[in-house]
Order: C-alpha cells, then sequence, then structure tokens
C-alpha cells in the first residue's frame, strides 16, 4: 500500500491508514445518482434489432467498475447540481468506453472480459465491430439529441488523442525505442485525456466557467498518468499486489518500470534483458528474469513514486480550483486510482 | 444497360442511349469543388503520428469513387453556393465511409480494397481498427471544432442506422427467413440511410429549408437503395456486366434475386438451393445452379425493374423538390448509380 505520510497533502481519511479506500467507499455518497445514470445507460441502448438487444443486455449486466462515469459525476458535483446534462455526459463516456473495450477484445483476440466471455468469443468479431460503432453511434445521438455539443466537443479531441496514443504505443513497440518522455507521452494520450475529458465533461454540465473546465481537464490529466502508471505497475507486482502480471513483458510493450531499469543498467544486463524482450519470449524463467532485473534496479520504486508524484499533483490543482466540501470525493477518487488491488 | 426508354421521367441526356454515363462525366461539372474537397481531407487527416501520417498518405492516394462527396456537394448545389460548410460536411461522410471500409476489411479478413493491399494487410489488425477511429475522431473534429452541429446530428442517426441494418442482415443470414420487407429494411438501413444523409447534409450546408432538407433525404433514401440493389445484382452477374461475382451466394447473404426467386420456387427446387445456401458451398457447379436458378426464376429481371421503380421515385421526388437547373446534375448521377459497371 502507498504511504500516505509521504504524500503532500493531508486529507481527512475515511478510515484507518492501514486500510486502502474501496470503490463502494467512492460510489457510496453518488448511489443515488449512479442507478440514475445507469437507467439512463440501458435505455440509451435499446434497440429494435432483436440481437442488439441481447447483446446490450449481455453488456449492462457485466458492467466494469464506472470509473469514468464517477469522475464525471463528482466533477459535476464540485461545480452545481448533477442534473441531466451530467447523466448524459456520463452516459456518452461509458458508452465510448465500452465501444473501445470491444474493439479491443477484437483486435487482442481477447476471448473473456472481466470474467465473462467477451463479444468476440459469444458473437464473432464481424458482430463484435458492429457493436462497438452501435455504441459510439449511441452516445453520439444521446448528446447530438440534446444539443449537448460543448461535452460532445471536449470528448472528441479526447477520441483523437487516445488513437493516436496507441498508434505511438504501437510504432514505438516495434522498435522498443522507449524513453521515459515518450513513455509519458503514450499514457497521457491513450489513457489520461480520456479521464481529463470526464473531468471536464462533468464541470461543464454544471455550468463551470471556462476556466475552471480547463482546470479540471489538468486536474484530470495529471489523475489519468497516476491510473495509468498503476495499470502498468501490476505488471511488475506492485510490491503489495502479489502475482505479476508480465502481460506488458510478453506483448513487447515497454512500460515506465522498464524503461527506468534499462535506463541504468550496463551494457551486458541490458542486452540480455532486450534480447528477451525482443524475442517476444514466454519462457516463464526469462520472464521472472525480467520482473527480478526491474525490482533489484529500482524500477518499481522509482515508478511508484512517479505515480505518487502525479497523485499529488492532481490534488494540489485541485485545491487550487475550488473550496467546496465536495471536493474531498474527488481525492478519494485519486486515492483508489493509485491503491486499487486491480 | 438498362432501359432508359421505360423510365418514367425522360431528362436530357449528355450522351447517346447506348452509351452509360460515366463517373468523370458526374464529376467535371464540380472538379473545382472536388479538388478543394480532396484537400480539405488531406489537411483533415494530418497526424503527428509519423506512422499515421504513413497510412494516412496510403489511404488519400488510394481513393475510392467518392460517391458520398458528390452527392454532399451536387446537393449543396441545389440551394446555394458550395461553401465550406458543405467542403466540412463532404469531408465528413467520406472520412466516416473510409472508417467503415477500413474496419470492415479488418472483419472480413480481406487483403485488398481497391486493387491495393487494405491497411489490415499491411499494418495488422490491430493498426487498421485504430486508424478506422482515428479517421472517425477527425470527422467529429473537422466539424465540431466548426460549430456544424446539424450536419453531425442528420450523419449520427445514420450512424446507428448502418450498425442497425448490418447486424440485422447478419442475425437473418444466420436464419436465411429474409423476406422481400425484411431484404428492403436492412438495405434501407444498412445503405441507403448514409446516402440520404449525404444529401440531407449537402442541402443543409447551403441554406435549405427544413422542408427541403427531409425532402433530399427522402430523395437519396430512394437513390441510396437503387444503389444497394445495383451492388446486389453484381452477385447475379447483371446481364450485360459479365462473370457474377457470386460472393453474396458464398457467404450465405440472401439478397433480393434469390429471394424473389426462392419464393416462386416449388417445394423440391426451394429445398435444393436452401440446401447449397446453407452449406455455404463454395462447389463452382453448385454456385452456378444458383445463378442460373435466379435468372430461370425471372430473379434478375424482377431485381433490375425494382431499382429502376426506385430510380424513378429519387428522380419523382427531386422534381418536387426545385426546378432549378442544377437537379439534372443529381439526375446523372442517380443514372450513374443504376447503370454503373462496378
Amino acid at each position: 500500500m502507498f504511504d500516505r505520510k509521504s504524500c503532500i497533502y493531508q486529507i481527512s481519511l475515511p478510515l484507518s491508514l492501514e486500510m486502502p479506500i474501496s470503490l463502494n467507499q467512492i460510489k457510496a455518497p453518488i448511489s443515488t445518482e449512479l442507478e440514475i445514470f445507469e437507467k439512463k445507460f440501458r435505455e440509451s441502448v435499446k434497440s429494435r434489432v432483436a440481437l442488439l438487444d441481447v447483446i446490450m443486455n449481455y453488456i449492462v449486466k457485466r458492467k466494469g467498475k464506472q470509473m469514468r462515469p464517477i469522475f464525471v459525476l463528482l466533477s459535476a458535483r464540485l461545480f452545481g447540481k448533477i442534473d441531466d446534462r451530467s447523466y448524459r455526459g456520463a452516459a456518452l463516456v461509458e458508452l465510448l468506453h465500452t465501444a473501445t473495450l470491444v474493439h479491443d477484445d477484437v483486435v487482442d483476440v481477447a476471448f473473456t472480459r472481466r470474467g465473462f466471455f467477451s463479444i468476440n468469443a459469444l458473437w464473432k468479431n464481424k458482430i463484435a465491430v458492429l457493436v462497438g460503432d452501435y455504441l459510439l453511434s449511441k452516445g453520439l445521438l444521446l448528446v447530438l439529441k440534446k444539443g449537448d455539443y460543448d461535452l460532445l466537443t471536449i470528448l472528441s479531441e479526447a477520441v483523437e488523442a487516445m488513437s493516436e496514443g496507441e498508434l505511438l504505443q504501437l510504432e514505438k513497440a516495434r522498435r522498443l525505442d522507449i524513453t521515459e518522455d515518450v513513455y509519458f507521452d503514450i499514457i497521457t494520450k491513450k489513457t489520461a485525456s480520456f479521464i481529463a475529458s470526464c473531468c471536464a465533461i462533468g464541470a461543464a454540465s454544471t455550468g463551470a466557467s471556462e476556466t475552471q473546465i480547463s482546470k479540471m481537464k489538468e486536474f484530470g490529466m495529471k489523475a489519468g498518468i497516476a491510473f495509468q502508471i498503476k495499470d502498468d505497475l501490476f505488471d511488475y507486482g506492485n510490491d503489495d499486489i502479489g502475482k505479476p502480471l508480465a502481460i506488458d513483458i510478453k506483448e513487447r510493450k515497454m512500460t515506465l518500470p522498464l524503461i527506468y531499469a534499462l535506463s541504468r543498467a550496463d551494457y551486458w544486463e541490458k542486452r540480455k534483458v532486450m534480447s528477451i524482450i525482443k524475442n517476444n519470449n514466454n519462457d516463464k524463467k526469462k520472464v521472472a528474469f525480467v520482473i527480478d532485473f526491474v525490482s533489484r534496479s529500482g524500477g518499481i520504486e522509482y515508478t511508484r513514486q512517479k505515480m505518487i508524484d502525479y497523485r499529488n499533483e492532481a490534488i494540489d490543482i485541485l485545491n487550487t480550483i475550488t473550496d467546496a466540501e465536495e471536493k474531498i470525493h474527488l481525492q478519494y477518487l485519486v486515492d483508489y486510482v493509485v491503491e486499487r488491488k486491480k
């Protein structure tokens, strides 16, 4: 668990220092709002095509953590009362996120998602790609019909950045020449820009000023970077989480722990590690060697510190935006982002 | 070639009755405008990611028939001067169309497109799906940045219908129980709604009234249905076009020529044909039997007449909208749609 004492901002904690914040605690203060959001989401994906309705029910029942709608709703709360525009904003981001996941599973040939079969596993690739497109069009229609053009504009900038980020990652992965700067460029585009949009959309939905919206975007950007760093740490075990996932290593995905460790390695060590990565090695012993190398070189420690730095920067920005009491919930959310166990 | 004399509307022809209209003749009166559109299109897909820029250049160089931008520009012309909004509308529909094709090639595992390698063939599935998403986001940004919300709203309705139509087709293809009504429902959603949007977007871009926009949508709907019927006819040889493509037959796609022929077949003939279709039969002789059966039963003739009916209905609607001289170009375009050789 990360050390709260090392944090710049002391926030009033809902729990003892030993107990990390749970997702349920994050959701509790907006439980009614999340129910309304879920109802809107279900309504927005209704279809006249029988097959689509079956698939949509499947998707709705196997929902994820709903991090993005939570970012929208908690951000909306800072500047006014959560209203229909906020709910549509929350549904828009969840529709886009779901569409992305459905497409991701197709391209990654992944047959499970959240412990259930993926859409492509159950209904084949063709249907899965179309379902992704359908979800996206439903998101567009939802906000266009009500004239929430500002919310859509905020989101579409993130969509562009996201596909650029993913492509940048693929391009660099081929050549394995990712520096720390490039890593941050990729995760900013790929993940953080979307979280930033969620915060900006929430703020815009309840009448925040242009300056406030843009600051909320900055806040979300920092929180989103911390979120992705946490995800990348899971690959190396993240100290207290147990078994490393080691998926990135097998897929030749260079993330911060490895980038840092390589930057400090000597010629021969670097050569050995790079040869394992390059050859797409699935050999358990060799993967374990890479994980041990990263750990020994301080890669995990360095990365966790970076994550905490971004967590602190996020809270720092939040404090310049408003003194509203409701901001405590966004602080908890950022803490959950860096403390979560999955 | 289809018989102009059988048409309800006698239009002044640019050519002798024996010579079908070519795409170049359709493009000639808007050649300058198409150049400006292409420039806008190229500019809109520029990227800061090197790999993306390479792929975008590849896409731009291997452009297709540009039917959808032509529908937009010729429709815009009916109601005013083609301006920046019209060009953005044209670029928006071409970006969406290109995104759809790139995704289609992934799900169909198609390695060529327009005689060149497909994006998935050259850069793999993952990159192709992301490129599709990138093209879509560029389309969104292009119109959102300039506040063309009306154009986007028109298009997003078509996007919803398109994915519904494709999924409806897949659902029905499994059970092979497509009636003529269902066939028209599918092609209306899958193809015609997009062409309808193009006409409505063109009209809206140069200040047509709500009634005019909605009539142009109806016109495009009829023209779009004729367009898809023509595509489906290619599978059966379409009399004067030569070799049947027979792709739909192999993919168990039931289109009008076959639906009609089956509706008139006796029990044993129907049983035999359905067994060939059901077993996904690629046997040349059996496929030839299906094509011959469709031809003998008058399926091709019936379908061509339906196509001409829709062509006539389109021109009929166009004549109620305006007396502007420019409408002749849209008439030629609809004629090209039903006369084209590919």
